[in-house]
Protein backbone atom coordinates (compact mmCIF):
# COMPACT_ATOMS: atom_id res chain seq x y z
CA UNK A 1 0.00 0.00 0.00
CA UNK A 2 1.64 2.89 -1.28
CA UNK A 3 0.60 5.82 1.12
CA UNK A 4 1.69 3.74 3.92
CA UNK A 5 5.16 3.22 2.66
CA UNK A 6 5.42 6.37 1.84
CA UNK A 7 3.96 7.37 5.35
CA UNK A 8 6.66 4.77 7.07
CA UNK A 9 9.76 6.21 5.00
CA UNK A 10 8.58 9.58 6.01
CA UNK A 11 7.59 9.69 9.83
CA UNK A 12 8.35 6.16 10.83
CA UNK A 13 11.93 5.99 13.10
CA UNK A 14 13.94 3.01 13.55
CA UNK A 15 15.73 2.56 16.93
CA UNK A 16 17.89 0.00 18.33
CA UNK A 17 16.56 -3.46 18.78
CA UNK A 18 14.57 -3.43 15.52
CA UNK A 19 12.33 -1.32 16.70
CA UNK A 20 10.38 0.44 13.74
CA UNK A 21 8.60 3.91 15.64
CA UNK A 22 5.44 4.60 13.83
CA UNK A 23 3.49 6.25 16.70
CA UNK A 24 3.03 9.52 14.98
CA UNK A 25 0.44 8.07 12.87
CA UNK A 26 -0.19 4.50 13.94
CA UNK A 27 -0.03 3.46 17.17
CA UNK A 28 0.21 6.09 19.45
CA UNK A 29 -1.10 9.21 17.59
CA UNK A 30 -3.45 8.22 15.00
CA UNK A 31 -4.32 9.83 11.35
CA UNK A 32 -7.90 8.99 10.63
CA UNK A 33 -7.99 9.53 7.29
CA UNK A 34 -4.18 7.29 6.83
CA UNK A 35 -6.41 4.54 9.16
CA UNK A 36 -10.05 5.04 6.58
CA UNK A 37 -7.66 4.05 4.50
CA UNK A 38 -5.91 1.16 5.67
CA UNK A 39 -9.81 -0.05 6.48
CA UNK A 40 -10.75 -0.22 3.08
CA UNK A 41 -7.72 -1.84 1.29
CA UNK A 42 -7.74 -4.39 4.26
CA UNK A 43 -11.43 -4.60 3.15
CA UNK A 44 -10.73 -4.75 -0.19
CA UNK A 45 -8.27 -7.66 0.01
CA UNK A 46 -10.66 -10.02 1.88
CA UNK A 47 -13.31 -9.14 -0.73
CA UNK A 48 -16.18 -11.66 -0.66
CA UNK A 49 -15.37 -13.74 2.07
CA UNK A 50 -18.81 -13.15 3.98
CA UNK A 51 -16.56 -12.15 7.12
CA UNK A 52 -18.57 -12.42 10.35
CA UNK A 53 -16.08 -11.43 12.65
CA UNK A 54 -12.56 -9.68 12.91
CA UNK A 55 -10.71 -10.58 15.87
CA UNK A 56 -7.72 -8.19 16.83
CA UNK A 57 -6.16 -7.69 20.53
CA UNK A 58 -5.87 -4.59 22.07
CA UNK A 59 -4.51 -2.23 22.31
CA UNK A 60 -3.36 -0.81 19.27
CA UNK A 61 -4.91 -3.53 16.92
CA UNK A 62 -8.34 -1.90 17.74
CA UNK A 63 -8.41 1.35 15.71
CA UNK A 64 -7.31 -0.99 12.79
CA UNK A 65 -10.15 -3.68 13.62
CA UNK A 66 -12.40 -0.86 13.80
CA UNK A 67 -11.65 0.83 10.55
CA UNK A 68 -11.58 -2.39 8.52
CA UNK A 69 -14.86 -3.13 10.33
CA UNK A 70 -16.33 0.11 8.38
CA UNK A 71 -15.49 -1.25 5.04
CA UNK A 72 -15.89 -5.43 5.41
CA UNK A 73 -19.27 -4.49 7.41
CA UNK A 74 -18.28 -7.03 10.57
CA UNK A 75 -18.53 -6.61 13.81
CA UNK A 76 -15.13 -6.18 15.79
CA UNK A 77 -13.94 -8.84 18.70
CA UNK A 78 -10.85 -7.59 20.68
CA UNK A 79 -8.75 -10.24 22.88
CA UNK A 80 -8.10 -8.57 25.96
CA UNK A 81 -4.78 -8.44 27.42
CA UNK A 82 -5.80 -8.30 31.58
CA UNK A 83 -8.82 -10.01 33.69
CA UNK A 84 -11.18 -7.12 34.59
CA UNK A 85 -14.20 -7.19 36.23
CA UNK A 86 -16.82 -7.11 33.31
CA UNK A 87 -15.39 -10.22 32.02
CA UNK A 88 -17.14 -13.32 32.26
CA UNK A 89 -15.28 -16.22 33.81
CA UNK A 90 -16.27 -18.46 30.65
CA UNK A 91 -12.51 -17.27 28.28
CA UNK A 92 -10.92 -19.05 25.76
CA UNK A 93 -6.97 -18.16 27.01
CA UNK A 94 -3.69 -18.20 24.59
CA UNK A 95 -0.54 -17.46 26.06
CA UNK A 96 1.42 -14.49 23.87
CA UNK A 97 4.77 -12.48 23.95
CA UNK A 98 4.62 -9.08 23.41
CA UNK A 99 7.53 -7.93 21.89
CA UNK A 100 7.59 -4.04 22.83
CA UNK A 101 6.05 -4.86 26.10
CA UNK A 102 8.52 -7.59 26.22
CA UNK A 103 6.89 -10.12 28.59
CA UNK A 104 4.31 -12.61 28.45
CA UNK A 105 0.61 -12.17 28.49
CA UNK A 106 -2.31 -14.62 28.63
CA UNK A 107 -4.84 -13.05 26.28
CA UNK A 108 -9.33 -13.77 26.68
CA UNK A 109 -11.99 -13.66 24.62
CA UNK A 110 -15.23 -14.60 26.34
CA UNK A 111 -16.28 -17.69 24.55
CA UNK A 112 -20.30 -16.14 24.39
CA UNK A 113 -18.90 -14.25 21.27
CA UNK A 114 -16.99 -16.23 19.02
CA UNK A 115 -18.36 -19.89 17.81
CA UNK A 116 -18.22 -22.39 15.40
CA UNK A 117 -20.43 -20.74 12.82
CA UNK A 118 -17.93 -17.53 12.82
CA UNK A 119 -16.00 -16.91 9.47
CA UNK A 120 -13.19 -14.81 11.04
CA UNK A 121 -10.40 -12.31 9.79
CA UNK A 122 -7.50 -11.39 11.83
CA UNK A 123 -6.46 -7.92 12.03
CA UNK A 124 -3.66 -6.38 13.95
CA UNK A 125 -1.11 -3.44 13.60
CA UNK A 126 2.27 -5.09 13.23
CA UNK A 127 2.98 -8.61 12.36
CA UNK A 128 7.11 -9.23 13.51
CA UNK A 129 7.54 -12.78 15.23
CA UNK A 130 4.35 -13.57 14.97
CA UNK A 131 3.14 -14.69 18.47
CA UNK A 132 0.23 -12.42 18.53
CA UNK A 133 -1.48 -13.40 15.80
CA UNK A 134 -0.66 -17.53 16.80
CA UNK A 135 -2.38 -16.27 20.02
CA UNK A 136 -5.36 -15.57 18.65
CA UNK A 137 -5.20 -18.33 15.51
CA UNK A 138 -5.14 -20.65 18.71
CA UNK A 139 -8.29 -18.33 20.15
CA UNK A 140 -10.55 -18.89 16.45
CA UNK A 141 -9.55 -22.69 16.44
CA UNK A 142 -10.71 -23.47 20.36
CA UNK A 143 -13.88 -21.99 19.31
CA UNK A 144 -14.01 -24.08 16.10
CA UNK A 145 -14.54 -20.75 14.11
CA UNK A 146 -13.24 -20.73 10.15
CA UNK A 147 -10.14 -18.72 9.89
CA UNK A 148 -10.61 -16.35 6.60
CA UNK A 149 -6.93 -15.10 6.90
CA UNK A 150 -4.88 -12.23 9.02
CA UNK A 151 -4.69 -8.77 7.55
CA UNK A 152 -1.70 -6.64 9.03
CA UNK A 153 -0.74 -3.15 8.59
CA UNK A 154 3.17 -3.47 8.96
CA UNK A 155 4.87 -7.15 8.76
CA UNK A 156 8.57 -6.94 9.69
CA UNK A 157 9.62 -9.13 7.03
CA UNK A 158 12.78 -10.04 8.47
CA UNK A 159 11.33 -11.87 11.80
CA UNK A 160 10.16 -14.30 9.73
CA UNK A 161 6.81 -14.80 11.58
CA UNK A 162 4.40 -13.85 8.35
CA UNK A 163 6.13 -16.18 6.26
CA UNK A 164 6.50 -19.21 8.04
CA UNK A 165 2.10 -18.75 8.74
CA UNK A 166 2.39 -18.38 4.94
CA UNK A 167 4.02 -21.90 4.36
CA UNK A 168 1.33 -23.18 6.87
CA UNK A 169 -1.22 -22.22 3.92
CA UNK A 170 -2.58 -19.45 6.10
CA UNK A 171 -3.68 -16.35 4.22
CA UNK A 172 -1.61 -13.07 5.84
CA UNK A 173 -1.93 -9.71 3.72
CA UNK A 174 0.31 -7.18 5.05
CA UNK A 175 -0.29 -3.66 3.45
CA UNK A 176 3.80 -3.18 4.04
CA UNK A 177 6.29 -5.48 4.40
CA UNK A 178 9.68 -4.40 5.41
CA UNK A 179 12.57 -6.53 4.69
CA UNK A 180 15.26 -4.94 6.51
CA UNK A 181 16.05 -2.02 8.66
CA UNK A 182 19.81 -2.03 8.15
CA UNK A 183 21.83 0.96 9.81
CA UNK A 184 18.43 2.86 9.78
CA UNK A 185 17.50 2.01 5.94
CA UNK A 186 13.86 0.39 5.63
CA UNK A 187 13.91 -1.75 2.44
CA UNK A 188 10.02 -2.89 1.32
CA UNK A 189 9.28 -6.23 -0.42
CA UNK A 190 7.91 -5.81 -3.86
CA UNK A 191 3.97 -6.65 -3.45
CA UNK B 1 -29.12 8.26 22.40
CA UNK B 2 -32.04 6.37 22.16
CA UNK B 3 -30.41 3.21 20.22
CA UNK B 4 -27.84 3.17 22.90
CA UNK B 5 -30.35 3.23 25.53
CA UNK B 6 -32.40 0.70 23.62
CA UNK B 7 -29.31 -1.35 23.25
CA UNK B 8 -28.30 -1.30 26.91
CA UNK B 9 -31.63 -2.07 27.88
CA UNK B 10 -31.69 -5.37 25.81
CA UNK B 11 -27.97 -6.39 25.47
CA UNK B 12 -26.55 -4.68 28.91
CA UNK B 13 -26.05 -6.57 32.01
CA UNK B 14 -26.29 -5.39 35.61
CA UNK B 15 -23.51 -7.03 37.81
CA UNK B 16 -23.06 -7.32 41.56
CA UNK B 17 -20.91 -3.78 42.47
CA UNK B 18 -22.56 -1.33 40.03
CA UNK B 19 -21.16 -3.35 37.46
CA UNK B 20 -22.57 -2.69 33.82
CA UNK B 21 -21.67 -5.56 31.38
CA UNK B 22 -22.16 -4.12 27.80
CA UNK B 23 -19.26 -6.22 26.50
CA UNK B 24 -21.25 -8.02 23.93
CA UNK B 25 -21.75 -4.72 22.02
CA UNK B 26 -19.56 -1.97 22.89
CA UNK B 27 -16.14 -3.11 24.57
CA UNK B 28 -15.06 -6.35 23.77
CA UNK B 29 -17.10 -7.44 21.03
CA UNK B 30 -17.93 -4.00 19.16
CA UNK B 31 -21.31 -3.77 16.98
CA UNK B 32 -19.58 -1.73 14.12
CA UNK B 33 -22.59 0.19 12.98
CA UNK B 34 -23.26 1.09 16.38
CA UNK B 35 -20.14 2.16 17.05
CA UNK B 36 -20.37 4.39 13.52
CA UNK B 37 -23.72 5.95 14.94
CA UNK B 38 -21.95 7.15 18.12
CA UNK B 39 -19.02 8.55 16.22
CA UNK B 40 -22.00 10.94 14.27
CA UNK B 41 -23.44 11.81 17.30
CA UNK B 42 -20.34 12.37 19.36
CA UNK B 43 -19.26 14.98 15.93
CA UNK B 44 -22.52 16.35 16.04
CA UNK B 45 -22.49 17.31 19.58
CA UNK B 46 -19.27 18.96 19.19
CA UNK B 47 -19.66 20.55 15.66
CA UNK B 48 -18.12 23.58 15.03
CA UNK B 49 -15.61 23.54 17.56
CA UNK B 50 -12.13 22.90 15.47
CA UNK B 51 -11.33 20.10 17.34
CA UNK B 52 -7.94 19.04 16.05
CA UNK B 53 -7.12 15.88 18.39
CA UNK B 54 -9.37 13.66 19.83
CA UNK B 55 -7.97 11.97 23.15
CA UNK B 56 -8.59 8.57 25.03
CA UNK B 57 -7.13 5.96 26.85
CA UNK B 58 -6.60 2.15 25.89
CA UNK B 59 -7.95 0.39 25.17
CA UNK B 60 -11.90 0.12 25.10
CA UNK B 61 -12.21 4.44 24.53
CA UNK B 62 -10.01 3.68 21.16
CA UNK B 63 -12.94 2.04 19.37
CA UNK B 64 -15.17 4.96 19.90
CA UNK B 65 -12.56 7.94 19.95
CA UNK B 66 -11.50 6.47 15.94
CA UNK B 67 -15.35 5.99 15.13
CA UNK B 68 -15.87 9.79 16.40
CA UNK B 69 -12.41 10.77 14.52
CA UNK B 70 -13.86 9.81 11.12
CA UNK B 71 -16.75 12.37 11.23
CA UNK B 72 -15.10 14.88 13.63
CA UNK B 73 -11.99 15.06 11.13
CA UNK B 74 -9.51 14.88 13.44
CA UNK B 75 -6.82 12.54 14.34
CA UNK B 76 -6.66 10.26 17.48
CA UNK B 77 -4.16 10.10 20.67
CA UNK B 78 -4.21 7.55 23.13
CA UNK B 79 -2.85 7.32 26.43
CA UNK B 80 -0.75 4.56 27.20
CA UNK B 81 -1.40 2.66 30.65
CA UNK B 82 2.13 0.83 30.69
CA UNK B 83 5.46 1.85 28.88
CA UNK B 84 6.44 0.04 25.75
CA UNK B 85 9.81 0.23 24.13
CA UNK B 86 8.43 1.68 20.87
CA UNK B 87 7.34 4.82 23.68
CA UNK B 88 9.77 7.78 24.31
CA UNK B 89 11.04 8.68 27.21
CA UNK B 90 9.62 12.85 26.98
CA UNK B 91 6.12 12.09 28.32
CA UNK B 92 3.13 13.82 30.21
CA UNK B 93 1.61 11.57 32.71
CA UNK B 94 -1.05 10.96 35.03
CA UNK B 95 -2.27 8.69 37.64
CA UNK B 96 -5.59 6.87 36.97
CA UNK B 97 -7.55 4.71 39.35
CA UNK B 98 -9.06 1.96 37.19
CA UNK B 99 -12.49 1.01 38.48
CA UNK B 100 -12.63 -2.10 36.12
CA UNK B 101 -8.81 -3.53 36.67
CA UNK B 102 -9.14 -1.90 40.37
CA UNK B 103 -6.08 -0.96 39.97
CA UNK B 104 -3.82 2.25 39.95
CA UNK B 105 -2.12 3.55 36.62
CA UNK B 106 0.18 5.86 35.53
CA UNK B 107 -1.17 6.71 31.56
CA UNK B 108 1.25 8.44 29.48
CA UNK B 109 1.31 10.57 26.26
CA UNK B 110 4.33 11.71 24.13
CA UNK B 111 4.68 15.67 24.42
CA UNK B 112 5.49 15.33 20.83
CA UNK B 113 1.92 14.61 19.93
CA UNK B 114 0.55 17.21 21.64
CA UNK B 115 0.75 20.95 22.26
CA UNK B 116 -0.84 24.22 23.53
CA UNK B 117 -1.99 24.85 19.84
CA UNK B 118 -4.59 21.47 20.06
CA UNK B 119 -7.99 21.77 20.33
CA UNK B 120 -8.87 18.47 22.37
CA UNK B 121 -11.47 16.03 22.68
CA UNK B 122 -11.52 14.01 25.28
CA UNK B 123 -13.50 10.23 24.26
CA UNK B 124 -14.59 7.48 26.43
CA UNK B 125 -16.73 4.23 26.48
CA UNK B 126 -17.49 4.96 30.24
CA UNK B 127 -17.83 7.91 32.82
CA UNK B 128 -17.97 6.61 36.42
CA UNK B 129 -15.84 8.33 39.05
CA UNK B 130 -14.37 10.54 36.78
CA UNK B 131 -11.09 9.45 37.01
CA UNK B 132 -9.90 8.21 33.55
CA UNK B 133 -11.02 12.04 32.41
CA UNK B 134 -9.63 13.67 35.49
CA UNK B 135 -6.42 11.76 34.07
CA UNK B 136 -6.74 12.78 30.61
CA UNK B 137 -7.40 16.37 31.09
CA UNK B 138 -4.37 16.39 33.53
CA UNK B 139 -2.08 15.45 30.28
CA UNK B 140 -3.95 18.38 28.63
CA UNK B 141 -3.32 21.07 31.11
CA UNK B 142 0.00 19.67 31.22
CA UNK B 143 0.30 20.20 27.89
CA UNK B 144 -1.18 23.94 27.65
CA UNK B 145 -4.01 22.42 25.14
CA UNK B 146 -7.52 23.35 25.14
CA UNK B 147 -10.16 21.48 26.56
CA UNK B 148 -13.21 21.70 24.44
CA UNK B 149 -15.17 18.96 26.31
CA UNK B 150 -15.61 15.53 27.46
CA UNK B 151 -18.05 12.63 24.97
CA UNK B 152 -18.65 9.74 26.22
CA UNK B 153 -20.92 6.47 25.31
CA UNK B 154 -22.20 5.87 29.19
CA UNK B 155 -22.22 7.98 31.85
CA UNK B 156 -23.14 6.09 35.22
CA UNK B 157 -24.62 9.39 36.73
CA UNK B 158 -25.27 7.97 40.23
CA UNK B 159 -21.55 7.23 40.81
CA UNK B 160 -21.34 11.58 40.20
CA UNK B 161 -17.99 11.80 38.31
CA UNK B 162 -20.10 14.01 35.52
CA UNK B 163 -21.88 15.90 37.53
CA UNK B 164 -18.21 17.08 39.38
CA UNK B 165 -17.10 17.90 35.93
CA UNK B 166 -19.66 19.90 34.93
CA UNK B 167 -20.45 21.57 38.26
CA UNK B 168 -16.64 22.85 37.56
CA UNK B 169 -17.73 24.00 33.96
CA UNK B 170 -16.32 21.73 31.37
CA UNK B 171 -18.15 20.68 28.78
CA UNK B 172 -19.17 16.90 29.41
CA UNK B 173 -21.70 14.73 26.90
CA UNK B 174 -23.01 11.51 27.73
CA UNK B 175 -25.30 9.71 24.81
CA UNK B 176 -26.19 7.82 27.92
CA UNK B 177 -26.51 8.56 31.54
CA UNK B 178 -27.88 5.82 33.75
CA UNK B 179 -28.89 7.40 36.86
CA UNK B 180 -30.04 3.97 38.75
CA UNK B 181 -29.08 0.41 38.53
CA UNK B 182 -31.01 -0.57 41.81
CA UNK B 183 -31.98 -4.16 41.49
CA UNK B 184 -31.20 -4.83 38.46
CA UNK B 185 -33.26 -2.08 36.76
CA UNK B 186 -31.41 0.43 34.96
CA UNK B 187 -33.37 3.72 34.74
CA UNK B 188 -31.81 6.52 32.70
CA UNK B 189 -31.79 9.96 32.83
CA UNK B 190 -33.94 12.54 30.55
CA UNK B 191 -31.76 14.57 28.08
Amino acid sequence: MKILEERILRDGKVRPGNILKVGGFLNHLIDHQLLDEIGKEISALFCGQNITKILTIEASGIAIACAAAHYVNAPVLFAKKSKTINISNDCYHAEVYSYTHQVSKTIMVEKDFISKDDRVLIVDDFLANGAAIAGLMSIVEQAGATLVGCAVAIEKGFQGGGDELREKGVIVKSLAIIDSMEDGKIVFREQ
